[in-house]
């Protein structure tokens, strides 16, 4: 036994988290790309098949209020809410995460007032981010500005109305630092407006604590809602009142049923629902969340640290000299949940790793992407997974 | 046996559609509010567990490409398409109702040009509707006036950039003149939308024919998509090279996995997507849309109006004379698939006739809603439904 393998078994010996596994469909293949689809909870198949046959086929119309769908999206977002350092009633679930990017963007803007006619948004980010973004400026009458997040800063002023930044970068897992460009914005009287979709799940966001006035992020990742489930909106409670979106939909009103031609705004998080729910992913999404119950969110931090610095020294072990350049910040306070890896050829590279059963991710034009998700991913895995790489690019 | 019991055996026995019915999990329930939540496929709970268990849970990430997962709301579009009279490439499934409406009358009044300034909507319509064409109206600096759709040829001017009419009346049923309609909206250099949610699998739409510019509709109604199921937006072929959407979700782009930073909308109706789709609803509205095999949906129509007609004639028959008046109108050319009829007390009268197995819904402030949904529905369950009807007013 290599002394690697050996470190391996002895950190998954000591895992807090090792049960947590037993949980989830798994199989011999080692899947580091649950930061993109994660993995199948074991409980859901079961709880799918009720709400299709039961709630569905046999209670039909009545299961809006006798099997609790009408407000499914609230009670939802409460789940989610303790992993994203939220008090209830600020989180409510439904819709892309494209669509939320542009609820959050055109109401803070909204909020921001006339006075302020520039957005901020991450040049780094994932693409959507900058498309909605754009399109929130051009219909709200504003500038957008595409800054990379270090500059920040520096770019805040007196005509910034709202900043739109991804916590977590989706290719090279560098984290940024929430409290201290929330607390920017805030000094330049501007709006913070959080993707979440690589941090949630992964990491403390402390979305309270750090007077994050919007945010939102999408479920499929390290929350294993499944393929396309609903993404959520966090709509501070102190803002909701203005909270204007500008998707009021009649699932945002008041008296949703009175069919009343003026709209009127419900109170709280409520009013960031827009059309009817889409019952089935939503508690499919709801079912996966059991999956946390008594799991800390530190705790799942710790774990994944330990992941990322056991992977980065497997990859020095076991890969010839340049042939990888890690593109992930070595600092903890900087890290997301992943390692991007620089390799010649990845795409290449990543098709014969997953014909050799480990199962990561290529993001154009060169990087190797592979995301530890600690409620099911082991160092046995790391250990294997990097061997393997060395393998692979020997 | 009375004369109706008799009629109504006479004419299940002569029903060419009859045989659809076993494709759909039924109880001895009369259900008449498919209009609102369609019953469900009997094919839907195995392919959903499917789609759960082994393309998720086992493929996992490799079912974006491998079961089709990423084209599936362009795919389910163009099974959708030939129930909308529209060719193949010209429907996209995808997002709520309420978020497709925004996407299609921003679009049109962008087409429309700067010199129109106002959108017309139909005041009678479905409140979301209405609250959305609001929003679209406010974003784009367009003024909105709501009109009732008779008044629509009047209100047309050159001011007009587009009006949005729903086909068929949510409350009474009302069936609108599309084709007349939307000539007049063209004769006025004006976009015609049209929300089809009460009328697409109930009666022939025919888009294309029609020269409608887009169309919106969501599917858990005559299309038995299951709660929430994801809505479809249609763009005229010759539309879509100018369709410019408010949301350009990366889904939207020509290139979605190149990660540019700068948007480029794909050709086609795949710019009307946003976001990562909702796999689980999706692909179980998709095995929802079996039973359209070998349909036609003049035969639908054509049972659409026996039965309704038969309807009319039972109440008259069973219901003690002026307890209910139908708000339906008479004429097949104004009517959808359902009997709206008012009705004293119409909210605590529906919860008796559930209490009996007869299952519509209530409306504010005094209507009771019947949905006739000509694959599941017989003419037996009509005379019994007018039967209890009658029994609870007497």
């Amino acid at each position: 036994m290599s002394d690697l393998t050996a470190r391996a078994e002895e950190l998954d010996a000591a895992d807090e988290l090792a049960a947590k596994r037993a949980e989830f469909v798994l199989d011999d293949v080692v899947y580091l790309d649950g930061n993109s689809l994660g993995a199948l909870p074991a409980v859901v198949p079961g709880r799918v098949a009720d709400v299709v046959s039961r709630q569905w086929g046999e209670l039909r119309i009545r299961s809006w209020e006798e099997s609790g769908w009408w407000t499914a999206p609230e009670r939802i977002g409460d789940r989610i809410a303790p992993l994203l350092g939220a008090a209830p009633g600020q989180v409510v679930v439904g819709d892309s995460t494209s669509v939320n990017i542009f609820k959050a963007l055109v109401a803070a803007v909204r909020m921001a007032g006339d006075g302020r006619d520039e957005i901020l948004v991450d040049a780094t980010t994932f693409p959507t981010d900058g498309y909605i973004a754009a399109s929130a400026a051009r219909l709200t009458g504003r500038t957008l500005r595409p800054v990379a997040p270090a500059e920040v800063p520096d770019a805040l002023g007196d005509r910034t109305a709202a900043v739109l930044l991804n916590h977590v970068d989706y290719r090279t897992g560098r984290l940024h630092d929430l409290p201290a460009l929330t607390a920017a914005a805030h000094r330049a009287g501007a709006l913070a407006v959080w993707d979440l979709c690589h941090s949630a799940g992964a990491l403390p966001v402390g979305l309270d604590e750090h007077g994050v006035d919007l945010a939102v992020g999408c479920t499929y990742k390290y929350l294993n809602g499944g393929p396309g489930s609903p993404a959520y909106l966090y709509v501070r409670a102190e803002h909701q009142d203005r909270f204007d979106s500008p998707l009021p939909g009649w699932n945002s009103h008041a008296e949703p049923f009175g069919m009343r031609p003026e709209y009127e705004p419900a109170p709280g998080a409520l009013r960031g629902r827009v059309g009817t729910p889409d019952i089935l992913s939503l508690l499919a999404l709801e079912a996966a969340l059991d999956v946390w119950d008594g799991v800390s969110v530190e705790a799942v931090r710790a774990k994944s640290l330990a992941l990322t610095d056991f992977f980065l020294e497997c990859v020095s072990a076991y890969v010839p000299s340049g042939r990888v350049e890690s593109v992930t910040p070595v600092p903890h306070a900087e890290r997301g949940s992943q390692v991007a890896l620089r390799c010649a050829d990845a795409g290449e590279v990543m098709k014969r790793l997953i014909g050799r059963g480990v199962v990561g991710d290529f993001r154009a034009p060169d990087v190797l992407r592979f995301g530890f998700t600690p409620l099911y991913v082991g160092f046995a895995d790391v250990e294997r997974a990097a061997r393997v790489l060395g393998e692979v690019l020997d």
